[in-house]
């Protein structure tokens, strides 16, 4: 009721207004009375514990455990990582978690070769090595002591000394080779090709050199890509020095884990493949460098000048070759390559609290915590927020709260080495998980930039990551008083509505198991740069040595309010999921997604009108399909409003409905050629893991049309996509329908 | 308390004696008010309306069904088979179901060229053809009117008029291609093969003929097969008449459903592949004829003479050829097929009960309508029970019991053109049932003897088939006040315990979809011959023109009361599946179960000790995980007896717990080439679709072992497996343990 209204009213309408308010107090009353018995948390309501565990989660804090965790190096494999597994198992004890394990798996890692050290050289025509690559980057000050920083490599990389002409392909992406191939007529084949780091996934540049013939492939960290303007290098400001490189792993796993027990858990008895085929390694060497490095391979390149958009910023002329300039043209490039794949064990933490009504609901919080070297932002900034909300769970627990449902944390391990230990757990308990797990939050960095925030997530979360956001305060210097949802509204709006932007989930950190494989309600949030104006990839120093807690302190998060801001949505998330009596998930706002993805996905298509009407491709099965599911999404949700919640068994049947929603976008028999990617309306394009593609298989089978010589055959695919389509989003329809 | 220790107690004893019944009595009445509410048929139990629900089904109203759903033929795809569709539908309506409707799919279907008939020729060195086979069936008595009757074909075989000499191959199965190769030197490479039928399912026997390189394949029901002793043939006696030939179809489907659209339901949208493509369809010519043809083909061959077992009981000398003895030898063999396959509209009829407490929770009643011809027994007599348990549970609605879950009732089409009618519902409907199915039960053909019960299930059933056959009175002549769990006991005993004979479930049926693709807990029942001394495959009828209410009413079961007792223990165990509060499924019998399982395998495998000691195979991680299951289900059961069954969400919980056993036991990538089979412990081995084999996946790989040129490979192989399958039975033994 409007203010200046009221104080218009009569004294007939002033009883109406009290008859009405006194309706409003009983009725809560009663309906507090009826839904008591569900909720165990007497005298103090699920909303209130939610103030309190808010509050709960403080800045200090967080400082306090990323201080901790970051002094020494913990790379997945290593007995400092087993360490502070074994660190973090006793605090989450301390902190009060029913229970709290190790959970072991031996998977194949790759480590460089401690005695032959990898690097790369210009060779004379004597086959004189006449420079080499840094075998090591510059130790950042303070940290000069610690041993067992591993130098950059590319882990999983072939071994070999391949050598020959370098290309500059740069980006490394699918049409750069084309641009390659087709317009500059230059043919890769028996070329050590040289990209830049960014756009995509370092793998799928790694998969398309080899596609394109490559017997090796360097990869560099451009400062046009690394580097933001008017910032000083690290440690005077949190750009990358020329003298670090970005590590990282070259797999082309699609989903599968461990390469050498794809589809289940890497056990001791589990049988395992020779590495000859195991999954997703690389038959050529790769290797990364600094942008220091990088200019004594590009500066003497021959061949033609590169299209502009290929330039990156530093001093050459970013010739494409095969090869270096008249002068040099007897020069060739050698890579030594010694990293050794072995199979290792990990272990990831995973802490429990019991839920009060409902146990078997699950939902899990989950982030890595191997880094490459010390990891200040990569994945400790997320780790040390995890240890905060087991913290701050803890306490509400000794105050007499329990969540309806059970919450697992989860400490995953050796995540820099293809997502293994979250895979390997995900196979461990996919049964389990398919038939009880509600969702799951990942807690990779929670931070990435000093913009604000950044969320992606499936869509069915949207309206509960809104609804939280406006519970916590901006940590924003001069936004006292706004909320963070107001905050990042203001920054970062969605073009098509009134709401701030979220983004698809797409790969590359420990979510995809869970989203992409089992259909599991998943979503990430963190802090980030203004990406209008921030053009680098992910943050500057990211896999350098330079990651530190210091660049966090300096620079990211002096205050350490934006660590805390992300802890209390992470934590807002996975305690409203926890603990509501009706499950927060929103199937109208998956309607809504879906619908436009559908337009999107069709406008890519109507790009090539004629072949649409020579091959009678037609999306109205779609349309038709989203159609469906919109209307039983909206009646699900009218339905849902006149629920009589105090019948445990109709609210135990409306969640068991929103529960599976995800799950029904799952075919079992994945997408083509990727059996571990099996969810219809999200997973990456098989052209880069990194971007979340809605209706992937229709996506990757357009893409195809571009490149086929055989037209027929490759509409036909988009067609059959259209038709999976169709009918995944027809099924998930009737799962949201009156049961039976 | 026993009767001669009571008689013998004092006054005190009696009074404490009076006080302990009290407290029972009492505590009973408290346990009747708390579980009231879940229980709405108020006034009757669960148990008295189970036997009302046995009682209501009569032998007479069965008689009444069978010989009205049997008077024309209903083949697949044909308007008789959509009318008695529509017939079903209504009279389901008015037996009371709350829903009944037509579920169509367009698959693909085959049927002989109207205007050229199907044939066999012996052919002359001309090229004349001086023997045909018969292009018809005699039509028995009583049916000379009907029109319609589809001669003896193999549906889906391929088109073409190969012309070649002849080579008996017994009944084609693996082995016997082998003693071809190996023993006898004879190479089926462009030769016609012509087999026996029997022993394995007739697509696998044209699937090895394709293999050996045969260019046409003509099999034959041989009286050795399909004749009984002192038996007259039709319609004399119940033997197959020397006209009568077996159709059926060709398929190596390998639970694909409709060859078009393998995974995905038949909608009028769905992408179709090219029929060049479709899965499981021969490349070769394929018929079947009778033993009086037979005997033309087989009289004048040459060749050796075969191994003592590869002769049938025919007059003639079963030489292997390959072709014509000497004076014959410029006579061929000439095949004239003209099938086609064409794309067709098919109907299921699904009916619903809605269940009263747990609507999501489903339990199916499945099996098909059309038939060959006539199909007196397959599959009306199995139509026949479904349709008087239909009635039955209309009659108990009409008294107020209302099932505590829903019951769903399917009418399958297309059975016999490879199970499409319920593999397409199943495909359609998977998310759906992966989360809500309990279990289906399956009713193809009600009997196939005269001897005793014969009932294939999944372990988790053992118990309640013994509870449900206890409470049904055998229907046999002279076992008046017999149980027909005595009666089945007294014939037909396991050997390892005291306890009647359950099979495995191989495939061959519907059910195929619901348990070897989704994981639900399956069974059948059907009344059967003695096995012991009753060799003939099938029933000698079996897929013929001869298959005829009449056989069922002169022969199988002139009183029906078989037929009843058949539908007594589907209905019972639909009844019980649907109303029992904790549902009744035995864990520890799928332990007993594994554990046998295991220890055959293992002594499979020990055939071959020298390898298995190179090779380093050891069955330890499957022995540990059967033990790991045994005490999880032990555990499990203990608990259950230990349940608070007022504790409604403590109910809901266990009860899916017990419902998602059988999922647990799913590889969602399924067996090695067979993604639709992906059940770890049960499935056809490839070598026949109708023998159930444990742990398949060993089974074939051991299989394998035989016949591979790289005993590395294939040992690795069976490693491999065994692995998958100890990591299944740990899975499926954590799911039993308790949640969270």
């Amino acid at each position: 009721m409007h203010r200046t209204a009221r104080s218009q009213m009569g004294t007939e309408d002033k009883i109406v207004c009290w008859i009405c308010r006194l309706t409003v107090i009983t009725a809560f009353s009663l309906i507090g009375f009826i839904i008591g018995p569900t909720n165990v948390n007497h005298g103090h309501t699920s909303k209130s514990f939610l103030r309190d565990f808010m509050d709960e989660m403080q800045a200090e804090n967080i400082k306090h455990h990323l201080r901790k965790f970051t002094r020494l190096p913990h790379l997945a494999g290593s007995q400092q990582n087993l360490d502070l597994a074994k660190q973090i198992r006793d605090e989450w004890v301390t902190f009060g978690l029913d229970s709290v394990e190790l959970v072991p798996y031996d998977v194949l890692l790759s480590y460089p070769n401690k005695t032959s050290p990898n690097y790369i050289s210009i060779v004379d025509h004597q086959g004189n090595e006449i420079f080499n690559t840094s075998l090591a980057e510059p130790v950042p000050e303070g940290y000069e002591n610690v041993t067992d920083i591993m130098p950059p490599y590319s882990a999983f990389s072939a071994k070999g000394q391949p050598e020959g002409d370098l290309v500059y392909v740069n980006y490394g992406r699918t049409e750069d080779f084309f641009t390659l191939k087709r317009e500059l007529g230059i043919n890769c084949t028996g070329k050590i090709v040289i990209a830049r780091y960014g756009k995509v996934f370092r793998g799928n540049k790694v998969k398309n050199a080899m596609l394109a013939g490559a017997k090796g492939i360097i990869m560099f960290s451009d400062p046009a890509d690394y580097c933001a303007d008017g910032v000083e290098p690290y440690p005077k400001g949190w750009n990358l020095p020329g003298g670090g490189a970005q590590r990282g792993n070259v797999l082309n796993l699609n989903g599968a884990g461990d390469p050498l027990t794809p589809g289940y858990p890497a056990k001791e008895y589990t049988y395992r493949y020779r590495p000859e085929d195991g999954v997703g390694l690389p038959k050529i060497p790769v290797h990364p460098i600094g942008y220091h490095d990088a200019i004594h391979l590009l500066k003497n390149m021959g061949g033609p000048l590169p299209p502009e958009n290929w330039k990156g910023t530093l001093n050459v002329s970013y010739r494409i070759g095969p090869g270096f300039r008249d002068g040099f043209e007897q020069n060739k490039v050698r890579m030594n390559i010694h990293t050794n794949n072995q199979v290792t064990r990990i272990y990831n933490v995973i802490g429990r609290i019991r839920g009060a009504v409902e146990p078997d609901r699950l939902i899990i919080l989950g982030g890595h915590r191997d880094a490459w070297v010390f990891g200040g932002i990569d994945p400790v900034s997320g780790a040390a927020v995890v240890h905060e909300i087991v913290r701050a769970a803890g306490q509400l627990m000794d105050r007499g709260w329990r969540p309806r449902r059970t919450l697992i944390f989860a400490s995953w391990d050796a995540e820099e080495f293809g997502l293994l230990g979250s895979t390997e757990w995900a196979e461990d308990n996919a049964r389990i998980l398919q038939e009880r797990a509600v969702a799951y939050i990942n807690a990779d960095s929670a931070i990435e930039g000093m913009y604000t925030l950044r969320v992606d997530c499936t869509p069915s979360l949207h309206t509960l990551v809104y609804d939280i956001t406006k519970q916590v305060s901006s940590p924003e210097e001069g936004e006292e008083g706004m909320s963070l949802y107001e905050s990042w509204h203001k920054r970062d709006n969605w073009t098509e509505r009134d709401a701030p932007w979220i983004s698809k989930l797409g790969s590359g950190s420990d979510f995809e198991a869970y989203y992409i494989r089992l259909g599991i309600a998943s979503g990430r949030a963190r802090y980030t740069k203004n990406w209008k104006t921030e053009r680098y990839s992910s943050y500057p120093v990211y896999h350098s040595v330079y990651d530190t807690y210091e660049i966090v302190e300096h620079f990211y998060d002096p205050s350490f309010r934006r660590l805390e801001a992300v802890a209390r949505v992470r934590g807002g998330l996975i305690f409203s999921l926890a603990d509501s009596l009706i499950l927060p998930l929103d199937c109208v706002e998956y309607a809504t997604s879906i619908a436009k993805y559908a337009s999107t996905i069709h406008q890519l298509a109507q790009k090539h009108p004629a072949a649409m009407e020579q091959y009678a491709v037609s999306f109205d099965s779609l349309f038709s399909a989203v159609k469906n599911f919109t209307v039983a999404a909206q009646d699900f949700h009218q339905r849902l409003d006149q629920l009589n919640t105090s019948d445990a068994m109709a609210v135990r049947m409306v969640n068991d409905q929103l529960m599976y929603l995800e799950r029904a976008f799952i075919d079992p028999l994945g997408l083509p050629g990727r059996p571990f990617y099996r969810h219809i309306i999200f997973a990456p394009s098989s052209h880069n893991k990194y971007a979340g593609k809605s209706f992937p298989g229709i996506y990757d089978a357009l893409f195809d049309i571009e490149n086929t010589v055989d037209p027929q055959m490759a509409w036909d695919e988009v067609k059959r996509q259209i038709s999976i389509a169709a009918f995944t989003v027809n099924a998930a329809a009737v799962t949201l329908m009156p049961v039976a």
